[in-house]
This record gives C-alpha cells, sequence and structure tokens, in this order.
C-alpha cells in the first residue's frame, strides 16, 4: 500500500517524503492500529490534531488576503463553510485518498471507508503530515491545489451570505443604494440558468449566474467584493 | 505611539515591520476606529482572525514535537489550556502591549485596557501582524519566546491531568505499577512545599514540586511523561 500511496501522492501533488513513517501513520486509522496491536499514538489521531490546524491557518491567511473588505465575522463564516468536515471529506474522496486507508475489519465492514467524519480524519491527517515532513509553505502549497480553488469557485459557500456581506460593507459610509436586476436566463423550464447584475448606485459591479435568482444573486455579490477587494489592494 | 511601539518591539523581541500599517492595525481597538470614524476594518479585528489561527498552529506543532507520547486527546486538552484568552492576556501584560492599544473614549473609562478579553485580542492581532508582515517562521520564534517556556514551565497547565496522561500510557500494554511517594517537605506549615516522587515498576522516573501533594504527584507525572518522551525520540 505505501508503495502505491507514494507513487500517488509523487505523480497528482508532486509530493515526496523525508520520513515515509509520518505518510503511513496519516493512514494508519484505530481500527487498524487496534487490530494489529500497535501503540496508541502510531494512528493517524496525532496528524489530525496537527493537520486541523495547519488547514485553520492556511485557510484563515488565503480568506485574509483573498478579501481585504471583509470584516471577521464574514471571515469567519466563510472559513467555518470551507474547512466543515464535509467539505473536507469531499476533498478526501477528490484527492483519491479513502483507497489507501488502513482500516480494521469492523469498522471496513461499517463502510467506515465512505464515512465524512472518517475522511474529514484522514485528509486533515495527511494534510498534518505534509507540515510536519515538509514545514508550513509546503502544506499551503497542498491545500492551494486542491482545497483554495474550491473556495474560489465557491463550492463550499452553502450557507454564506455575499449579498449582506456586500451591504454591510457598503453602508459603512452612510446609505447606498444596491440592486440586484435580473438581466438575462437560459435554458428549459426546468434546467434554468438565470443572469443577475449587481448595480452600486447605479454602477455595474459584475453579473453573476445560478439555478435560482437567489443564487445568481449571490455570485453577483461575490463578484462585486472580489473586485471591491482588487480596487483597494491597487489603490 | 508608533514610534514608542516600534521601539519596544524593536529592542524587546527583535522585530521589525515592512508594513507598519499592519502593526498599527494591530493595536487598534474597535472602540478607537469607531471614535475617529475609520473604516471598520481598519482594527484589529481580521488581525486577530488570523493571529487566532497562528497561535493555535504553533502551538499545536510545539507541542506534537514536544509530547510524542501523548494521544490526540492529551494534546487537545495541553493546547485549549495554553491558548485560552486567560494565558493570552497574561502574555499581552508581560509583552508589556497594553499600553500601546488605543481604545476608544468609553472603552478606556471602563477599565477596557484591563480587560481578559480586550487583551487576548490584542495578543493575537499582533502575533498575526507578525505573520502577515514577515511570515510563519518569525511568528513562530515570537511564541517560541514569549509563550512556550510558559508551556514547558506549566504556567498553563491548570486544569490539565499529567497523572491522568502518564497511567493511560503506560497501561496501553497492560497493568503498570506507578507510585507516587512524598520524599521530602520544606517551609512552615502556612508555606510549604512537597516533593513527590514517580516510580514506574519501582523505577525512579522523576520528582515533583509544589504547595499540595497533588500538585507536586501533577508535577512529577509531568517529568516522567516528558522523560519518555525523550527516550523515545532518541531510540
Amino acid at each position: 500500500m505505501l508503495e502505491k500511496l507514494k507513487n500517488h501522492i509523487k505523480s497528482e501533488f508532486d509530493l515526496e517524503f523525508k520520513d515515509e513513517s509520518l505518510l503511513l501513520e496519516a493512514f494508519t486509522h484505530s481500527s487498524y492500529a487496534n487490530d494489529h496491536h500497535q501503540a496508541r499514538h502510531k494512528n493517524l489521531e496525532r496528524l489530525e490534531f496537527l493537520g486541523d490546524a495547519v488547514v485553520e491557518l492556511c485557510t484563515s491567511a488565503y480568506l485574509y488576503d483573498k478579501f481585504p473588505e471583509l470584516p471577521e465575522g464574514q471571515l469567519t463564516r466563510i472559513r467555518a463553510a470551507s474547512v466543515r468536515a464535509e467539505s473536507l471529506a469531499q476533498l478526501a474522496r477528490e484527492c483519491d485518498l479513502p483507497q489507501f486507508i488502513l482500516l480494521g475489519k469492523g469498522e471496513e465492514m461499517m463502510q467506515g471507508r465512505e464515512r465524512p467524519a472518517l475522511l474529514c480524519d484522514v485528509f486533515e491527517a495527511f494534510t498534518g503530515a505534509i507540515f510536519q515532513d515538509q514545514g508550513y509553505e509546503q502544506a499551503r502549497q497542498f491545500l492551494s491545489q486542491v482545497l483554495f480553488p474550491k473556495i474560489d469557485h465557491d463550492d463550499f459557500s452553502h450557507g454564506m451570505d455575499f449579498k449582506t456581506a456586500l451591504q454591510e460593507l457598503m453602508q459603512e459610509n452612510g446609505e447606498v443604494k444596491i440592486d440586484y436586476d435580473v438581466v438575462d436566463t437560459k435554458g428549459p423550464d426546468h434546467n434554468r440558468t438565470f443572469y443577475v447584475e449587481v448595480k452600486i448606485e447605479g454602477d455595474s459591479y459584475g453579473v453573476g449566474q445560478g439555478n435560482s435568482k437567489k443564487r445568481a444573486q449571490q455570485q453577483a455579490a461575490k463578484k462585486a467584493l472580489e473586485q471591491l477587494s482588487q480596487k483597494q489592494a491597487s489603490d
């Protein structure tokens, strides 16, 4: 399993471990360690402890830079959506990690290999192992390859409210008029795409699209926030 | 204030900021920003968001290395004790940071400069500013100067149970006999120091001291854990 895993992470993420025991540890579930009478700390839990904090910091730093206009409360909300268990479990699947997990028999029979909480733990432990073996910058680069693009594409923003963020931001200096207009729709009734333009005091700040007006409005507000952030960065 | 702050952090921590506006932001409380009609994001809250995650990761990595024998649950407990608001507020005081905080009039009158939650926020924001200006390694070095020695000296371990940790660790491979004996006491009744030796299967693993037997036992257990960790690291 270790050789196959090493080839996989080399070809997918250009990663080579100095200490391969860390890599093995990151993929060893406690149920496997128990079955094989390994000492309790030789499973992924300690690396998960570390990786959880690595994912949290890298994501925080990414959002801090990406949204220089957003207040702390909004950043916290986006971060929570980005690093929640279901999101990280999805990443574990997309990185093809589940096949390499060493599971105990009982856990295997209980479909543990598909359990989101377990997959999230493995993703964090793997990130923790990269950090421990190669340092902060390499762990950040791994996440910039697999996690940050998903934040950019808004895959994880369920429950995030860009409209409210934009409104709060613009109204810091008094009343500001923000309008959302449907400028186009495409596709048949059962699969329609809406295009919504956001205007601030009459000026367009971008067009968002989505399979509902609400979703398209959120995307438009997100584009406006990004544009305002870029504007500030270049001022 | 900025010049004095710059001199202070140069002489105390050998820190020089490239972007001094970050330093200023880290010491600007929202009450001051509000009094002076500054945009909401030009207070310390965004840097606190970042710094909270920096402190968490640096502390996690430190504990991960320091206690290679401890399972994840114990690491989480020590981390929680190390980074809780009261601990970080104490660090802010010891680093002489409170004098530099820009506070609004109302907050100043309410003794905000002494409020632990506010001091914790400033400590985190300052750490976040170091990270943002100079990177992970520099932030880690700052914490290794001010925070880690306090973890080593056990200043923050209220509520941490080294005895339980040692017992759990030793009993992974079956029953093990652990004894704690008072080997000495010093000082008058009202100010007594107890010395407790810990023995594992009859072998001494260190002597702890404290102003109660319980405290001295905890210190002895901590020494045993550290000794076992060093032993493992050199194996």
